[in-house]
């Protein structure tokens, strides 16, 4: 992959999380399923954040996320993303080129849609319940996909939840078509569950029409995509689909298969897990950084392990560490 | 002051913090004194964050911090800031109201000057370095005042801070006023040792004149006002001019002093020190709420180092565990 000039291409929507300590109880009376993702219009994120507690405002969006990471972890990167030219487009913005990462889709007015947020609710448990209020992020057009940059990128990177607004569906497609001419890699996240729910039919139809290279689910997911009736069984019927398929498992570590080669870790361990907000994200950071460095699918593994325990040992979906130095330290 | 409405009501500027690790080269590199406060214009605001690196953002400001930190203690807290109508004005307000603080001041329009952020620079060693944008927090003009609400409010609590804008500086000579007609006490931080270089005329007058009931400050502060020549000569001198005087002295722990009574705790022991922003703010918040709360000066000292020694084992200047059961727990 010497010949691409970014390692990574991210598209996906550009967030800012605004992130609130809660409990079960407050769940309980909004009627939120703990551990989802559920889209909100206006009225409810406004209604819903004068019910919540004070919180912190930090970059998310979950492909935003993983184009940090492997930015923050010497890998080159790039993000494409729909912001409006409002206060937190001007933070989103600043937070994902301040580390490197290749920016460069323009605004649009904040009088048609606001920067996109998500009210993220952690629980004691580190669970985090979020409620995504789209905004701007569901604008991001076809033409907002700058061919060239596709082309010049080893993997284009598209998260599932792409596929809930109509317009960055389109702009997803047109994408992956590109890439594949130019004969890169597609890489895939199915993203939530709930979404998975959504769109099953859509992300199967991806799948089975070998538009993805690289999957990444977590154990609910695949399960979820599957409808198998048991982890192995769902590993089974997805892995001749893709060339790589990585599947997370929470504290169980997780799997990586390529043809034949099946590769596994155990969960890095941490200390007091504070929110497990981006762990996926970060996750696919630390894997894709290995593969594009040409690293073992082991040791690709590890380095999405290490990448992963790092953000849920904080508030927030974007590393507070040094994350470079700590594979170093770990991992040589 | 059982007959008040409000244990404390605070006054000062209304700043969102955008707080950024970074090192000390940089702070070298961008001419920065460690440790300070300087106010910046909205040309170096921008040149700054440019240059810094990703960051959160955290409602902040050292009385708001003070009020948001009375109120999580169980107190009858109020804020008076000035904010534009902005997206960080909303995130300010939803932040200091959802956790109770009385908060009615009328925002200024997003034209006439954005919400203050301060750009929040953390070393490695915990110390913060703050460039702060005022903003619309220099409009906050006299008839801002809610003079009802000082006379009913035991103490109104004002920062040194608001001494540098000039129309800020009048609202708060004229809450002492209607403070100390009422027969409500005053209390007031020197705020930072560049700022008693700026104004220490002003904030000597205000002490010599009787204005100040209860003064806070740190080491630093004490002797930067007093020019004394060691710390126990700066108390001396001090003590006579107040009601009560309270110190902070870091790992030092803290002093309070009210007539012949002395009173001293040994700071709080801290798994990490992260971020020392807010760190007397918090010892304010819990050294006013012990007072309001009639308790000795002892206790009072000790609920003030119990949550300085909370918000500084995390990013930000705003209390993240359940203030009240930490006390509870410590102090019964």
């Amino acid at each position: 992959m010497t010949d691409a000039r970014l390692d990574v291409l991210c598209i996906g929507n550009a967030i800012v999380d605004v992130i609130a300590a809660t409990d079960d109880a407050f769940l309980a009376r909004e009627g939120l399923d703990k551990g989802s993702m559920r889209l909100i219009d206006a009225e409810e994120a406004t209604r819903l954040y004068d019910h919540m507690g004070p919180a912190r405002e930090i970059s998310g969006g979950s492909a935003g996320n993983t184009a940090a990471g492997i930015a923050m972890l010497g890998g080159r990167a790039g993000f494409v993303g729909q912001l409006a030219d409002d206060q937190l487009g001007d933070v989103y913005a600043h937070d994902v080129q301040s580390i490197g990462v290749e920016f460069t889709t323009p605004r649009i007015p904040e009088a048609e849609a606001p920067t996109a947020r998500s009210l993220v609710l952690v629980t004691p448990d580190a669970e985090r319940t979020m409620n995504t209020f789209l905004g701007a992020a569901q604008a991001l057009t076809v033409d907002r996909i700058d061919e060239d940059q596709v082309r010049e990128s080893a993997i284009t990177y598209l998260e599932g939840y792409l596929w809930d607004p109509e317009l960055p569906r389109a702009a997803m497609e047109r994408a992956i078509e590109v890439a594949h001419e130019a004969g890169r890699q597609i890489a895939f996240t199915l993203s939530d569950g709930f979404c998975i729910s959504r769109h099953r039919d859509g992300f199967l139809g991806l799948i089975d029409g070998g538009k993805i290279d690289i999957l990444f689910a977590n154990e609910d997911e695949i399960m979820a995509l599957t409808g198998a009736a048991g982890f192995e069984a769902a590993v089974a019927e997805v892995r001749p689909k893709v060339k790589v398929l990585v599947v997370t498992r929470s504290e169980k570590g997780a799997i990586a298969c390529r043809g034949d080669e099946t590769a596994q870790v155990p969960a890095e361990p941490v200390e007091r897990v504070v929110d497990t907000t981006g762990a996926g994200d970060l996750f696919a950071a630390g894997f894709l950084t290995g593969l594009t460095q040409n690293r073992s699918l082991h040791d690709s593994l590890r380095i999405g392990a290490i990448a992963a325990a790092e953000v849920i040992s904080h508030y927030g979906a974007r590393p507070e560490a040094d994350l470079k130095a700590l594979v170093a330290s770990k991992l040589g």
